[in-house]
């Protein structure tokens, strides 16, 4: 066995790359050595990030040239108390952030839904799509292409559908700009959240659409999909899960807890998340529905950089009168494309595995595709919590005193 | 001293609040405490979370209701070899990430840059913002309102500057949709990312335009900044920094190294992040930017949920001709929203901390802001490194078999 | 009969209302008496206003307060050589404008285009949709009325065709957000562009869904649909007619007849149309297709303010190498949501009329749809010259100078 | 001179060309040997587009290959009660369409407006933009470029002004994509819609740019301006007038004249145009407000195609409570980008010219841009109409029947 010492020496010499130190040494050695090596080179000491609590080997399906791991503090709030499709029931919700006052609001909204009578949630849509993208020689041959896709669904599909045991192809939409031609494949990934399984699925079936049509593949993604980018199609036809929760705030809950009013919520979110966000030319009408769902994502091994299509989040509150003069808060989120998984990815290391044990969540769900569901209504309630504790802190102009107080 | 078995038992019991633990003990006990009670309301063991590498009170500016830390698997790449207007020389950048296969990646553009002499990079903008919206009677109040403001910058300047010692008021730019007024408060935030810096000093100069026109404050966010939301706004007048990195790679390296061609690398982007990503309807026209972004957000202390704005994102390829007849890549990267800091938020916290000294970029700067000037570079050249490669290999249809020889 | 002059005076005294003449006198009379009244009441003139070409009785269904005609001046350009889907050979294109030089760019476009042995042109997807929204109490309900909807298509579409001899249901897309309901219908109108045809079908389905559904109509039209605003969903999904025209042209060709190179416009192109849109935030990748199609419609009676979706339209250049080491030029323009009809509307008024029959599309096509079809691919080959001419005018620097010489 | 029939003839034979024969004829028996033409080649007859009311000659300037005009229906509605910034009093408005039940609806909205004390308006914002776009070999020189720009503002104003009587340039705001360098120039182009006069001036100015710096130009429109496109540059920072109207309407007026309450408004206007715009990924947060502005500028002699822009629409309505319990309603449009003008394009022919003339707005303004100040307004508050009448019909679920009813 090599010391750590000796294989950073190697490395530093050019002798061995500082990728192919897993072949001379087991995993946390590597790592090690690879730590080594960038302390002697940087004058640093990487101390706190070479104290992770797993082993190395653990981690090699997520990352390279590993040295570590980033701590972030994980908090939990909650209950969460939600009714849903597929979530029921009380869950503390674990989060990490390094934004402090985060989950302060966002329990502060969770106390007050489950003094409402908890949330309710469904998915709505589900699909996790992949969209190659094809050249032809122009549009004729362009709708020929088109024209026999859609004809032959059953084929590709099978095919598609042969590369995984769990998911099934649920639509190609086909897109057509010049002489390229965009095909967007969506799949029920069920538990996955599914991005490889679907990339996968669609080499597959591109195979076939290249065999048997004018069409050569240029990308297996097109941006049609649209993967980690703020697009429309995203937040028009959903990714991943479509999921919206819902909560009904009687009034003088509003006023004991939230120091405010319905209408005075209405207030805000009108001029702030719908005429505001659209004046900004926003897919995103929320006031910050990305920090909850990053802190939860974060928390549970989802993919980090899919916060971007989580952002497309559209909230509302509407005044509810009743018939003995006070006023109700309706208050509600809707998350397009929220894109989740309780198998694979980051889901199954150390802390994110018993985060989301926490919500009894971890692993496939019976029905398959349910635990999947659940973490999406769970979450969907937690985003709901922060907007209605948001928007109660900015009505009550709270914000920036609040801020001051903590000292941030 | 409780005993945190004690703690759990009492919030258990309702005595105590899950929130309050801080009060009756130190922070890590507080932290243990909540992990007790979580573990028995929910069946589970908490150990990895348990198993955080840094004294929890470090953390109570970030983490309310602390039970531990995620950890997430951090790697370097690198170095980063770039000539900016703050960065220069070359840097191992620190990713954590869960998603396998992203190292790898930008290793192998870093590599080819690298090869190519290295990128260049510019902060080309650089402003944090704050929005407030007001409430007027119509839009004679409105435009009384707005001239008022634009007649009398330098009162409100001094007001929000009065807050901070190092942000400097930019600008403020009034918006006018009906009733609604829009005023979007811009600052240069030196080495601070700054979000905090500017709600406050907006907070102060709000109050002088509640007390000179006829605007009534209703929100200090009016979505017009915009955070943490998918806003072409951002996209097109940039947010923190606004950054360009680009590099000439010649045409033998990428033949050797990426196994392709200028010309095959300016299809697939043309097809994928202008074509695709344009009849997607999206802000972001580049392949993965967010995914680089996001895992050096988290390993350098970043707000995780702010690769929103980052996915913001153009990729630009070109092919540009030499007189020999052979073909280079003109290859580059413009995020518009790249909103970083490298004192305040989570850059305190250990690993983060050590994430950052790795670059050398921990703390303020000197001059004030060329620290985050240069962090911005650094992952600008990261991202354009992600981009680099990842073209290349979809140019060279490997982007599933990829995954598939990865087994993921 | 009563004079003209006598009705005004009626109206001038309160006697009668401006919009009640028709109900006291014939068409024009009723047109000359309003007339005669603004004339008195803001001291003008109205002699050209009142110099039209039909019958006033003829524009009853297009128009409310008739008191004339704007005339605006019609050229012709082309011939326009397409080989479409349902267009073919070659077709005087009938253009009505203001703007000077708009007809000799696109007649320059076209010329080319013939001498390239004419366009190709598709209708690739075809659809018009109207989008109610409805009030449930929140997603619980939502959920079950999408569940009704989606399981009961075939009572629905029986429900929507009942209203029109013509028409087809051929689909229904469900979006939830919150305690709002949107269901998408898209029709198949035939040569009609099918607004109204499809509001009745649509308020006559709402009908069921509110009976059978927990589901309440606030809106026959939720901005879903989306009828004259610039929505990314109509540029994404299609609107009326998804068509795209294109065309190969020789590098000589552009040479001699445009004064510069494939390379040259695909470079004005990517760096305009592709780049300079995507950061503009648009969903508009052309250079000027709302001019040619804004003055086809105009010319042959389609709906004016349909324009706005027109213009999301995607313009592609892509320089294609010849063997013999030429470079031609590949040229496309794909418009997304391109609503017209030849039957129905303004199409019937005389000048439009006659602009049909220029074309041979007067009316409705064998098989119905045909004439829309055929309409809606030459405008497309009209946008194609015109975005083809303006980019070897701004390659070639022309644009500037071209004004100055004619004056404007 | 040559008898039309000759001329035809000798197009036919390619002795002249379609475009040449105002060179061998008077501008009207230049259009009529058109006519002949094309009426032999197609076999139609020409009567109604050949039946126009001005001297071709005339509308030289605006029109190639002229064969006649399109006549389309013109009517009044009003009269308009305004109280702006430039307009005041009362004002019948033309609007020219073919769009049945549109006047009556604006005129209905009208009616309201008026009773209700008139509305107020105001242009909040104004300058008219060019946006060329330059290549650099990188970031270097792009920044490079930016700075030396930024620096010297006055020559480049001094050298755009030097080319125009009466333009004033605002300022430039310059973007940077990888190598491509925008600079969005703003002008106060007074009473012209002033594109032209932008156009002229930014390519004086671009001279010194390519001159001083090492940035060549591409195009002298880079699509960042963005003319006739629907981008988020136009919605955000204005294009032409940014435009407001709004008014008051009590409650009782609203149950009298439209059936309906300020409550019933303000959900249709929430749930169809903020919510359903929102879902929709529009830039259009309104009912119909292109229709009312493309009837306008039809009738006015406005760029038809800047439609596009003028879409760019807020519609927003809220209810304000009265002490004695009743319920108004505050209703507002805000215009992001309309461009008009009083002078120039196609406001001199004869119909468009008197349409002015009702508004009393033909020419230029004094001071100068009032007129075209006071055009925005009385369109806006057209607009305004427009929406309160639609958004009352949704609310009272009459849409649907009112077509039927009108046989459309």
């Amino acid at each position: 066995m090599t010391a750590p010492e000796d294989l950073a020496e190697r490395v530093r010499e050019g002798d061995l790359r500082l990728h192919e130190l897993e072949d001379h040494a087991d995993y946390d050695t590597a790592a090690e050595a690879r730590r080594i090596l960038v302390e002697r080179e940087t004058g640093t000491e990487l101390e706190a990030i070479g104290d992770y609590a797993f082993p190395a080997e653990q981690a090699d399906p997520n990352i390279e040239n590993m040295i570590g791991a980033a701590q972030v503090p994980m908090g939990v709030v909650g209950p969460v108390s939600v009714s849903g499709g597929a979530a029921d029931g009380e869950h503390y919700l674990p989060l990490a952030t390094t934004e402090g006052a985060l989950l302060a609001s966002v329990n502060r909204g969770l106390g007050v839904i489950r003094s409402a009578g908890g949330a309710d949630a469904r998915v709505t849509k589900n699909g996790m799509t992949r969209a190659p993208v094809f050249r032809v020689t122009g549009v004729a041959e362009a709708a020929e292409t088109v024209e026999w896709v859609e004809s032959n669904f059953e084929v590709l599909r099978e095919a598609a559908e042969s590369t995984t045991s769990h998911g099934e192809l649920l639509d190609i939409e086909p897109y057509v700009v010049g002489d390229s031609v965009f095909l967007r494949f969506a799949y029920d990934t069920k538990d996955a959240m599914g991005m490889n399984m679907a990339t996968i699925a669609t080499g597959e079936a591109c195979e076939i659409v290249e065999a048997e049509t004018p069409a050569s593949l240029v990308a297996l993604s097109g941006n049609l999909c649209s993967d980690k980018k703020p697009a429309a199609i995203n937040a028009v036809e959903g990714r991943g899960r479509s999921v919206t929760a819902d909560v009904v705030v009687p009034g003088d809950l509003l006023e004991e807890r939230l120091h405010t009013t319905a209408d005075a919520i209405v207030e805000a979110n009108t001029r702030k998340n719908l005429i505001g966000s659209a004046k900004a030319g926003s897919l995103g009408f929320n006031a910050h529905a990305a920090n909850v769902v990053g802190a939860a994502f974060l928390a549970t091994g989802q993919d980090e950089a899919q916060v971007v299509e989580a952002a497309n989040t559209i909230t509302t509150m509407d005044a509810r009168e009743r018939e003995d003069g006070t006023t109700d808060l309706y208050a509600s989120v809707s998350l397009a494309s929220l894109e989740v998984g309780t198998v694979g990815g980051g889901t199954k290391l150390p802390t994110q595995s018993e985060a989301l044990e926490i919500l009894d969540l971890r692993g496939g769900g019976d029905p398959a595709g349910s635990n999947a569901d659940a973490l999406a209504e769970i979450i969907a309630v937690g985003a709901l919590a922060g907007e209605l504790s948001l928007l109660a802190a900015l009505a009550s102009r709270h914000l920036a005193s609040a801020h001051e107080d903590l000292g941030r």
